[in-house]
């Protein structure tokens, strides 16, 4: 995998996404909502993707919107389907993700990412946006979702989410890539110093509250929680942010540990896939390929002591049920 | 730097140091002790030339034997003197350590190693045989020892501290290399394994007793410490071994904060100079060659309560008086 890195500041951008189309109730973009009819295909090693993974389940979107697990370490065609049988994806018959890129623009040279949503009929991506993904999840296919589905992207509540969700992206969600990619120390150092200060003030907030914005789970925890997970078991160590462990940092660790114990946050989570993917996959900065054996994870199934903090974790909705059987993973410590 | 590991195996050894002639008080290899003969020369990265070090320190050599420091960045000719004016080392009148080497064997075509002590008159290397160094300095210079000097392999403890001394070399000193520097996920396994296994048992002797023989500090508790000393720094995200930081071992990390804050120990460490060193020396495991900014050194400053456990630190000798001003090092966090 090439990480790309600008030669003269040594810093590391992510590529804008090129697929933006958006299903909606209305299908004004020509993509209608529609139980069955699309496929999300994840890693369960990446971030932005796994908050695709846990929108599903809060929201009981499993029976109609499949998901395709691509295998945590891409070959240089990138993500492929090599954790299916025959290295199929059985429902949309390819087995690499370049396939629907290709299919919805055959001159598409960029890169290939997840979350990515396929049509199934025509084969053809849909989208990789993966900011616009959760959130149509969460206003668009409100037809579809469970009994009991929690509210993620509340109305009277979307200017603070969204000022927060911009906050942690730059300095949080992306910030690590760029401390792990930075090839000059300058550009390290500048991701390094905004990651630990605004850990330190998500730190002070979520002292006194439990959840980031208002009094429930919603869109702002799920984009925080995604590298939260990551952080001791590969952005620690390999991506260099090591001013502190998680499990440093009292506040956010039982923030972290609250939402992971909490259905659908962590029934999603496989260290192995993410342990894998990072350290196997940029050989530019381990190329040994040596997967690091530590930490010890069973530290995340202890008691969190949120509750005291009040909080309503589904507001006026309740926790999803288990995840279906096929998509159950194995313990993870 | 090239680190030679076993093509099929992916493992790292050590290789063996072939200058092993003695400076004894009888002269026997033709190397006499006397006062301002000899230079030991030194980086302040390395662990094998810090027990040299503090060694000196903890006996009052400093006016006796004179230390020379290698920049903590090898080149392709090894270690340099490029932290003096002109890139000279004043006393030894070279650039390099292998000029020493190739005075004392001009077909030297082996690895250059600090710990390194040269006859100065003669400009030769007389010994890079680190495990000796420091046994001979406790031993055989006796004479020139400071009044109150501590004894460091005391006669009717050698055969407990041989013994730790081997566990210790085996499972600690050498096992962080060997995890570090393995291509093979088994031989990064194995000696993760043993590492931790160690720092278990260790930390079992440690929680009842101060030092790890007798009640005194030793040798032993000396080659412990240069490790300990640069676990959480490098070890722990460089060498990926990272089932726990040292601050994360209770009575390890109390012990490793008892030592660092005595006289002769801590004032010799440079993290500055051992961070560099590794993250910048090993491009086969850090190709970006970027330091991290982290972990808090600052801790190292906390009490540690190992008061409580008794122990005579230097028995019936004292701790030595700081540094001379030329080795003080700045304050490091």
């Amino acid at each position: 995998m090439t990480i790309p890195t600008d030669p003269e500041t040594g810093e590391f951008h992510r590529a804008p996404n090129r697929f933006t189309d958006r299903i909606t109730a209305d299908g004004r973009d020509g993509w209608p909502v529609e139980p069955g009819r699309y496929r999300l295909v994840v890693s369960r090693a990446c971030p932005w993707a796994s908050r695709g993974l846990i929108v599903r389940r809060l929201l009981g979107l499993e029976q109609v919107l499949s998901v395709a697990v691509a295998d945590p370490i891409q070959d240089e065609k990138s993500w492929r389907f090599t954790l299916d049988p025959g290295g199929i994806d059985p429902v949309l018959g390819i087995g690499y993700l370049y396939e629907a890129y290709e299919k919805a623009d055959p001159d598409y040279t960029g890169g290939i990412s997840v979350p990515a949503i396929v049509d199934i009929p025509s084969g053809k991506l849909v989208t990789n946006d993966y900011p616009q993904i959760t959130l149509d999840l969460a206003t668009e296919w409100t037809a579809y979702q469970r009994d009991g589905a929690p509210e993620l992207y509340p109305e009277p509540l979307r200017g603070e989410i969204d000022e927060i969700n911009a906050q942690v992206y730059a300095d949080v969600n992306a910030a690590v890539y760029e401390a792990g990619f930075a090839t000059k120390q300058a550009a390290y150092e500048d991701a390094y110093d905004r990651l630990f200060a605004r850990l330190d003030a998500l730190s002070e907030r979520l002292a006194t509250q439990r959840y980031l914005v208002g009094d429930t789970i919603t869109e702002a925890d799920i984009r925080l929680f995604t590298t939260l997970v990551r952080f001791d078991a590969v952005y620690h160590g390999h991506f260099k942010c090591n001013r502190t462990k998680l499990t440093e940092m009292p506040v956010l660790w039982a923030y972290a540990r609250d939402l992971f114990q909490t259905p659908g946050f962590g029934d999603t989570v496989d260290f192995d896939h993410i342990k894998r993917h990072y350290y196997q996959v940029h050989e530019q900065i381990n190329p040994t390929r040596i997967v690091p054996k530590g930490p010890d994870l069973s530290v995340w199934a202890t008691p969190h002591g949120r509750e005291r903090l009040g909080g309503r974790p589904f507001g006026d909705g309740t926790p999803p049920p288990p995840p279906p059987a096929q998509e159950t993973l194995p313990p993870q410590w």
